[in-house]
């Protein structure tokens, strides 16, 4: 297989057997295709009698539903590959492991996730997820301080920078995350509803605005750490031992609040949606204390990890210096608290929203969760150097959520 | 010439006739080698009929001093080149013009600054400079500005961002400005009677060391305009009429903050050369009371530009949110001073020193000049957000200057 052509069921079991050696000599090979085929086409090949699987991802040369008119970057499963590699290093498997990457046929042969479910899909099914904190915790606290100029060799971590430089994937994310929703137009998606909430509340506030704009800088310019870059609970494969992030495609040098940020407002709209949107009864009461102490620990076992690796990571001269360590976390936090408010407003007004709000069904409860969503992403925004603690911001949701 | 070869004062005159197109028919070619010649071979070529001259500068492949035991790139003349090409367009020639990089000779032949003098020896000698601040101040905001997110489409400058990392030289800034001067030993070259006072003023001083690590991780971190990179007095030429400024070899994306300091730092220790170091009387007055005007202008003419210069040249939408433009270049003056101390303790403790404040001869005022020095650089440093007008430098020299 010297040359690109796209698998099916039948050769990709070929494909498999000649690329690496990982099902047994009697294995029953089966397949199926799975995914949506569209950017990708994605196979489970797997052992019947061995139960062993594994998947492969295929990069397509266009975007299947658009033709060959709209043509894709093949090479693209490379960085994911790259990135994917590094993150499985960091976090000790808290990414699916890849096992080969073929450049020639653009194939990810990797780790099989079929016993997780997507996390967002978990949590609006009202699912917990015990070990959730604790792992993606671990998975920020390792991806983040480990590849920043606090721990990594200053050389070396530029040529890191230069290169996971991301030009299209971060252009996305200034317009569609710290722009678009903060102003009239371009490609928001905003319900009847909140039209004229989102224009009094939002675009018309300049505090708002300008808290945001430097948001927006802060993204662009601080090359702190390697970022997941896309971090919401639809990137986050769970199950009730595991926890498996995936798809790191808009992966560059960004500040660390990115990801914790996302992770966050992605937890709390969740919240807000089983407040709102689930029938009243104990069902939703622990599951709404349950995701409340999911955020607040997420943000409070992140940052003591954070200030607890320190000392055994810390290579600068200068990051040894007295309060150093407490200022650059507490920074990181302010800022946590000003993307998670970017996130929940973009996700709630902005091109891509979240399931989690849409599929509120009742109109007044859907409309009272998005406009609370709001109102508590521009607090965070504005006041973000004050929520800094598990603690604020569930004084926060109590505050709103009524 | 396909192939390099080290050019001298006779080849250098046909290299010239065979490369461009500058001196008339009938010129009469003479060649003197200036410059030391130990990382770059530089020739000047004049037609002595006309009056016409330029430069030639070739790279050496090893440090001549040490031998060919100290290899070198020998190809680093053509990122000098691209960035002195782009200086020149962005400041309507504040840097010597570039007339051919050759790639094959590795040699940049450029227009010739004989005229001009190094300002940091101008200024030892009492010489004052009209039009400086005026062109100082017009080849930061253009250089600055115009090379960041506030104003280049973002896909492209982070283009830019990737060609010009710089890793080998910010290596060195980060070490001899931002590490090593608030620390004992490494390369430091403290004189002995300073060595006390160095260790009880800077090195034990935990909130300066504090601060200090601040300003290294926005240096490393901040990405936010293609900089000089070491735009001090000795990387500066000057006459009455014009300013050209030379050797961006540590040019990268950082924070504009690093140059606009680095130039008020130097004008500062100038000021304090003269200060302790002049003989009293009129011509001592007249220079202190131009280098503190020069050191007010610079700061205030280079902010008042930028805030005039802003609502025409930025595109990015948020950037034009109402209050952006002054958060953004307050910040810039903050951290400016924040460098301008950096730069003024690490030139006097550090590695690399100055001419001005080493030439004063009489121990008693070179020790008063050197103490002063670090007293204010520590106020600028730790004290740096309220250090962002003219005034406030010249109440900080009233206040330490006596």
């Amino acid at each position: 297989m010297d040359k690109y052509f796209e698998l099916n069921v039948d050769s990709v079991i070929d494909y498999v057997k000649s690329k690496i050696d990982f099902f047994s000599s009697d294995a029953e090979y089966k397949c199926n295709e799975i995914g949506d085929g569209n950017l990708n086409l994605v196979f489970r090949v797997f052992d019947s009698k061995n139960n062993k699987s594994l998947i492969v991802k295929q990069s397509l040369p266009y975007v299947r539903a658009a033709g060959e008119d709209w043509p894709l970057d093949i090479g693209r499963g490379e960085i994911e590959s790259r990135i994917l590699g590094i993150e499985y290093k960091l976090t000790d498997g808290l990414v699916p492991e890849i096992y080969i990457y073929d450049p020639i046929m653009c194939c990810m042969v990797m780790e099989d996730l079929s016993d997780y479910v997507i996390m967002r899909y978990g949590l609006i099914d009202g699912e917990i997820y015990p070990k959730f904190v604790d792992q993606i915790s671990d998975f920020m606290v390792k991806t983040l301080l480990l590849t920043s100029d606090v721990v990594m060799e200053h050389k070396e971590k530029k040529e890191s920078v230069k290169s996971f430089i991301n030009p299209e994937l971060c252009e996305i994310t200034e317009d569609l995350v710290f722009t678009e929703p903060f102003n009239i137009g371009a490609r928001n998606n905003i319900e009847e509803s909140l039209v004229e909430f989102h224009k009094t509340h939002i675009v018309n506030d300049e505090k708002l605005s300008l808290e945001t704009a430097k948001m927006k800088f802060d993204f662009m310019n601080n090359a702190q750490a390697l970022l997941h870059g896309d971090l919401h609970t639809g990137s986050i494969f769970v199950n009730k031992d595991s926890t498996k992030v995936i798809d790191p495609e808009f992966a560059f040098y960004g500040p660390m609040a990115y990801d914790i940020g996302n992770v966050i407002a992605n937890l709390i709209m969740n919240y807000l949606s089983a407040f709102y949107g689930m029938a009243d009864g104990d069902k939703k009461d622990d599951f709404c204390r349950y995701m409340l102490s999911t955020i607040r620990d997420t943000v409070d076992v992140t940052k003591a990890k954070f200030l607890s690796v320190w000392d055994d990571v810390v290579t600068d001269t200068m990051a040894k210096k007295k309060g150093f360590k407490e200022f650059y976390v507490e920074d990181i936090f302010a800022n946590t608290a000003g993307v998670c408010g970017c996130e929940m407003t973009r996700r709630t007004v902005g091109f891509a929203q979240v399931k989690d709000l849409n599929s509120i069904e009742d109109d007044s409860a859907r409309y009272k969760a998005k406009t609370t969503n709001l109102l508590i992403a521009k607090e965070l925004i504005i006041n973000r150097t004050t929520a800094v603690t598990g603690q604020n911001y569930l004084d926060l949701l109590s505050k709103y959520c009524k």
